[in-house]
C-alpha cells in the first residue's frame, strides 16, 4: 500500500545518531560518542533496598492509575532545588525528553520561530524539527551565547522560546558565565521571550560554583528541565519540569494526553533518596571518578594532539569539544577513525546548519581509563591517516 | 508576560473527566465514572518475586541507557499473540496511550481527516484533537459500524487512518461481529487505508469467543495497540504496537525523538511473566471477579430502571453503556447523581459532536459489589429527583 506519512515524517533530519550507534555496537570500538553514564556507578544496593522497601509498604494502589503530575513526595524534595518553588511548579515526565515534547506541544505552530545554541543538543534538535518551527541559532562560545546577536533575534523574530543549556552544555561541555546570564534574562524580559534552561549536567560540577540560574533570575518566565539519568540512573526515565503553576497546569494537561502518566515506582524510589539526603554522597563519587576522566583525557589529548587542537577545559559535565583545524572534517575523518576502533561525534550534527565541520565532541564518563588512553592515541593514528592522504 | 501558546493549546477542549475525577476525590462518592482496574486483583507477589529475580541476576546494564525498541525478550513474548509476527513488529511504548501519540505524529498534517467510531474513547478525542485534524465520526452499534456510511466517508474524504476500538469498546462495551470486521478490512484495503485496532481489552472476555482481529485479516495495514494496563497493573506503564516493520521502523524513530525510551526495568519483569506462562491463571480470576461485577450491575439496573433504559450486556470488559429515554440529558442529571455520592460518566463527552445526550458509561470493575448495589440504587434516586422536576 502507499503509506501517507505526516510531513514531519518525510522530512525528518536522518538521524546521524543512529548510524554512529550501529557502528559501535562492535564491542572492539572503543567509543567517545555516546552520552553514557558509567554503568559501573549505578547505585544498585541502594535502590534495590528503597524499592523492597517502597513495595513492602502497604501501599495498595502504588500500581493504581494516577493523576498526570507524579509523585508528591517527590515533586516536593526537588521543588527544594529552586528558589521559593512547590511541588505544584513541579511535573514529573519521562525523562528530561518528554518535557521538550510537551514544550513544543504547548508552544510550537508551524513556522514559528524559536531559539537554539550553535552548537546544541541534537536530540533538541530532531525532535523540534518534528514541529516544523523555525529554528534561528545564537552564536556559542566558551563563557556563553552571543548577547547582541540573541537581542537582535528577540527583537526581529519574536521567537516563542530560547532553547538553552547553559551549564557544561552537550555538546560543548562549556558554561555561561554569571555576566551572560544575566544579559540574557534581561533581554528575555523585555522582548517577554520564554527560557528553556535544560540542565541535566547541573550536579557534575568538579570544581568552581555554579552561576545563578533562570529560575532565580526570571522565574515566571523560565522552564526548568531536570533529570536523575546522570545522577541515579537513565532506566528510571525520571525527568521534570519545573515552571510557574499555571504554566505546569498545561504542560501536566498535555502530559495527560500524550501518555496518562509516568510510573510510579522508581519516583517512590527517587523520592526515598533524597528525603533520606542519600544523592550527595553518591553524586561525590560520580565526580571524583568522572573529573579522573576528564583529566586522563585531556592529557592524552594534550600527549597525542599539543597545539593541533583547540580545547577548553570545562569544570564539570560529560564531554570534552575539540576543535581541529580548519581544513578537518570530522564528518569525513569518522571511517578513519572507526577503522582504529574508536568512535566520537563529529561536530558538524549539532549546528542547524551543517556549516562547521572541524569539531568533535568526545565523552569521557562511559569508557575506562585504560580505554580513555588508548582511544585517544588509536584517534591520532587516525588523524595521521586521514590527514596524509 | 504575555505568554503565547500554540494554537493546539488554546483551542484544547476542556476535559470533562477532570472535573469527574476532582468531584470524586471525595470518597463518600461511589464512582462508576473512571476506568479503573480493581485494585485488588493487583498481583503484588508475582510482581516482587520478578522483580527479585530480576534485580538479583547479574545484569549491571539494567539501568543504562538502551534502544528505543524495547526489551528484546518482551516483544518476541507478545509477538506470540499476533499471527506470523515477530520482535521486529513490536515497539514498546510508555502506555498504548503513547501509541496513539507516536501515530499522530506519523500520520497527521493539520486538517488531514481521520476516522473515529461514534462513540470513541474520550482521550483518544483529546489527543487527536492536538494535532488539528479533521474528526470523522462513524456511527457505532451494538454489532458495530455503519460500513455502508464508512465507504462513504473512504471514499470521499480519504482518512489517514480509521481508528476503532472492536472489542468491547470504551464507553460502549460493545464487541462488532466477525462480517462487520470482514467488511472494513476489504474497505480499507479498497481504498488504502490504515486500521488502527485498539485492543485493551480482548483479553478481559468472559463469554464467547474473540472474532478474528484485522492483525490477521489486513496485518500489512494495521496497527495494533496492546497493554497490560487492564492484566497486569497500570503502573507499569507498558504498552506496545504491532504493525508492519517498516512502519515500526517510523514509530521507533519517533518514539526515540519523544522519549528516548520506556523503562526497562517492569519490561523483564512482564517478559518473565509471559514467559513463564503465569499470566493466563491471573487473567482468569479478574475475568471471575468481573463477570460478577458486571451481572451484579446488570441486575440492580434491571431492578431499579426496568424497561426504563436500553442496555446490550456485553461478553467482557469494563463497561456498561445505558441508553436513558431521549429526553434525559445525563450531563444535567450528573449533579443530582453526585447530591446522591454516585457518578458517572454523560455519554455525550464520547461523542465528538456531543449532540446526544441520553446515554451513561458506568464502569463496574472498580466497586464492591455492595457498592454497586448501593450506587445502582442511588442512581435510581437521582433520576427520580431529576425527572420530577
Amino acid at each position: 500500500m502507499n503509506i501517507r506519512f505526516a510531513n514531519r515524517v518525510t522530512s525528518a533530519p536522518r538521524s546521524f545518531t543512529r548510524k554512529i550507534l550501529d557502528l559501535t555496537k562492535d564491542t572492539s570500538v572503543i567509543s567517545f560518542a555516546g552520552g553514557l553514564p558509567d554503568v559501573t556507578l549505578f547505585p544498585h544496593e541502594l535502590i534495590k533496598s528503597e524499592l523492597d522497601h517502597i513495595l513492602q509498604a502497604d501501599n495498595k494502589t502504588i500500581y493504581q492509575y494516577s493523576p498526570a503530575s507524579g509523585v508528591v513526595e517527590l515533586r516536593e524534595e526537588l521543588a527544594k532545588g529552586y528558589q521559593n518553588s512547590n511541588a505544584e511548579e513541579i511535573l514529573l515526565t519521562n525523562g528530561s525528553q518528554q518535557g521538550l515534547d510537551l514544550i513544543c506541544k504547548a508552544f510550537i505552530n508551524e513556522g514559528d520561530a524559536i531559539v537554539v545554541e550553535s552548537p546544541s543538543y541534537l536530540a533538541a534538535l530532531n525532535l523540534f524539527a518534528l514541529y516544523n518551527p523555525d529554528i534561528i541559532e545564537v552564536k556559542l562560545s566558551a563563557n556563553g551565547v552571543d548577547t547582541e546577536q540573541l537581542e537582535e533575534i528577540f527583537k526581529t523574530k519574536k521567537p516563542k522560546f530560547f532553547y538553552a543549556i547553559p551549564t557544561f552544555q552537550n555538546p560543548t561541555g562549556w558554561s555561561w558565565d554569571q555576566k551572560t546570564r544575566e544579559e540574557v534574562a534581561r533581554l528575555a524580559k523585555k522582548y517577554d521571550i520564554i527560557i528553556i534552561q535544560d540542565g541535566p549536567y547541573d550536579a557534575l560540577r568538579y570544581e568552581g560554583e555554579n552561576p545563578i540560574g533562570f529560575d532565580t533570575l526570571l522565574p515566571e518566565q523560565t522552564v526548568n528541565l531536570g533529570t536523575f539519568s546522570k545522577t541515579l540512573v537513565p532506566d528510571f526515565r525520571i525527568g521534570w519540569m519545573r515552571a510557574n503553576k499555571d504554566l505546569i497546569s498545561v504542560f501536566k494537561g498535555l502530559k495527560e494526553s500524550t501518555d496518562l502518566q509516568s510510573s510510579k515506582v522508581f519516583q517512590y524510589v527517587a523520592a526515598n533518596i533524597l528525603k533520606k539526603g542519600k544523592l550527595p554522597a553518591h553524586i561525590a563519587k560520580i565526580k571524583a571518578t568522572y573529573k579522573t576522566k576528564r583529566d586522563t583525557m585531556v592529557k592524552a589529548l594534550n600527549e597525542h594532539f599539543g597545539s593541533i587542537i583547540d580545547l577548553e577545559i570545562p569544570q564539570g559535565g560529560m564531554f570534552l569539544w575539540i576543535k581541529f583545524p580548519d581544513d578537518i572534517d570530522t564528518m569525513k575523518m569518522f571511517d578513519a577513525a572507526v577503522k582504529e576502533n574508536v568512535a566520537y561525534v563529529p561536530g558538524s550534527v549539532f549546528f542547524r546548519d551543517q556549516g562547521i565541520s572541524s569539531y568533535a565532541r568526545l565523552n569521557y564518563t562511559n569508557a575506562t581509563l585504560d580505554e580513555i588512553k588508548t582511544g585517544i592515541k588509536s584517534l591520532k593514528k587516525a588523524y595521521q591517516t586521514y590527514t596524509s592522504k
